[in-house]
């Protein structure tokens, strides 16, 4: 696919479903919102696979011991776009490959991203996710802890059990930048003075790698497609800066309700994300102040939504950080241009803008 | 080595150090008991390479994240025996290895215990393990549940990088048994109608699959040593039940200050061990009910632990329970027949006898 080929898919526009929603999970019992239209098209060539990796986490659990049933099913019942599922599978499909490690794959890098969110929302004493109960609310940080325990060690071992120990490798090199992102978030908690460059560190270790891994294991599915390795990972760490700098920008912009959890958690956590990075410096000492109080005591005493979001339109810091967004998604367009032309690295070109316009 | 030879290691007598205690590790800097006579010089062959472990586990995590390092040196300066490292050196020497692979898997199941150690004492919610603040009461549950993950992870990581998928395979298998045991445990939590089959299994699963993977791991070093692997699992399986029948025992015998924790934490967290479940049926109901209410509000308002040893004295529970433990040794050292004699087969033989015979 030459440039105008990616040029015409870098636009967006749609306005797609709820965030990490539930629009591909047919056991899915809820749904406060409609599926979300852009991401839920350009997965649409990859849905009978993704139905595969559905079953075969499904499989999963089933061989586990009862709570891990109960509880793994709830948890992935709770939706999730399966965006990184979808985007192996996609790259799969582009590199032309028809075995059915891609739909293990799939579910295994679901189940290690599911894991970690188990463990941060005890973490972080979260108690909505998507707009239901976490799993650390429903039945206790003690079988939540076990919980993400055994999705991560059942991940490993399904990459052993067909021996593709370059996958583990993979694999687990990731999961462990993910688990140092979360170490390295958690120290910098409630502290104001947090730079650009420590927020985009994390950003890479915390989302950026797994997705980096779920693009580059399809060229490990056969060794003349080792030569994709590098693009592939290119495209997908730089894809996953993307989808978390947004992700953090949601959790601003959208409603309690759009986004299935209260908003201004990560400030509220403690956590300063890219806009108030940008906003703070270019504060009176008071309104910092303001913003420093609800770090602190996890309330809106200090400040309103409404007194913070008039800081964040003041000080025009959504666009810029949009425009920081949209630099990583143009990167990662960048790195396809060394993969084979095919419809699908089309959709892969097309996905940045797709996360970018999503508005919850 | 003949019935003869372990006849007579079989007998103990010693009164070891404290539970779990920090005799092998030179970084320990409280010591609230002697060391353990018995099992220290049994370890004594491999003392220098135990050092070896040492360094080994450091060096990881010095190359992790600052709270990796600090928390994690915590962890492990707390001590613990390096029971499961000492006897994986032991069955390396008998087996003649020379290599240094040993040491890394004496580190890495040191390390996967530990992981197990500081996820169980969020589930747990315990304050004290080894006469020291917890690292959950110290850090908060959040770094903890983040340092159990990355030494998980980690531990993974060490066998995939000398590319022993082999003994990946032990290991992640070990810890799924693990992690399920602790599911099965956690379901059985408050329940007074436990049976011994479901103790001893849980057992298994919680403490004697990594027993009987620290063993069999060295049968994995040479070809022509994998004619070991069976009956090397054999000893360790049983060592391992053998072990946490004597752990559990603990608990009720031993005073808190030996402990390092307090006494009857298992009951008052709502677990039955093998001495309560074999009890129980024999109580009038009014007894019944007085375990029973320590087990409910988790206080020693419905029994004293005056009167529950009473009840267990009474009912002469914990000489059975011990003879359990002596056959699950019996079955351990019957195994080691099919090993080459050595000095540290002897030294093996001996190591029921020596977990049996500690009094904390």
């Amino acid at each position: 696919m030459g440039d105008s080929g990616r040029g015409c898919d870098y636009h967006g526009g749609c306005r797609p479903g709820r965030q990490e929603g539930s629009a591909l999970n047919a056991r899915t019992h809820h749904s406060q919102a409609a599926p979300s239209p852009g991401l839920f098209q350009a997965f649409d060539s990859v849905r009978p696979r993704l139905a595969l990796v559905e079953r075969f986490i499904s499989d999963q659990l089933d061989a586990g011991p009862a709570a891990v049933r109960e509880a793994g099913a709830y948890v992935f019942e709770g939706g999730g776009k399966r965006i990184r599922p979808a985007i192996l599978l996609l790259v799969g499909r582009m590199l032309g490959y028809d075995g059915d490690r891609d739909v293990r794959y799939g579910g295994v890098v679901e189940m290690i991203h599911t894991a970690t969110l188990v463990h941060d929302d005890i973490i972080d004493h979260a108690t909505l996710r998507r707009g239901r109960a976490t799993a650390n609310n429903r039945w206790g940080n003690q079988l939540t802890v076990l919980l993400g325990d055994w999705l991560y060690t059942r991940s490993m071992e399904l990459a052993l059990d067909v021996g593709d120990v370059d996958v583990m490798r993979v694999l687990s090199r990731a999961t462990i930048q993910m688990i140092e992102g979360e170490i390295l978030g958690l120290r910098l908690k409630g502290r104001s003075d947090v730079s650009r460059d420590e927020y985009l560190e994390i950003s890479r270790r915390k989302t950026a790698e797994l997705f980096a891994a779920a693009c580059s294991i399809p060229a490990l599915f056969a060794p003349e497609l080792s030569r994709f390795r590098a693009p592939l990972d290119e495209f997908g760490r730089n894809l996953g800066t993307c989808f978390q700098i947004v992700d953090d920008l949601l959790d601003l912009t959208a409603s309690q309700q759009r986004l299935g959890k209260p908003v201004f958690s990560d400030l509220r956590e403690g956590t300063l994300t890219l806009p108030f990075i940008l906003l703070l410096p270019r504060l009176e000492r008071a309104e910092r102040a303001m913003i420093e109080q609800v770090m602190a005591d996890g309330t809106f005493n200090g400040a309103s939504p409404e007194q913070l979001r008039e800081l964040l339109d003041r000080h025009d810091v959504l666009a810029e950080v949009r425009a920081v967004a949209h630099e990583y998604g143009r990167r990662a367009v960048g790195a396809l241009d060394a993969l084979p032309a095919a419809p699908e690295r089309d959709l892969l070109a097309a996905a940045p803008s797709l996360l970018i316009d999503r508005d919850y």
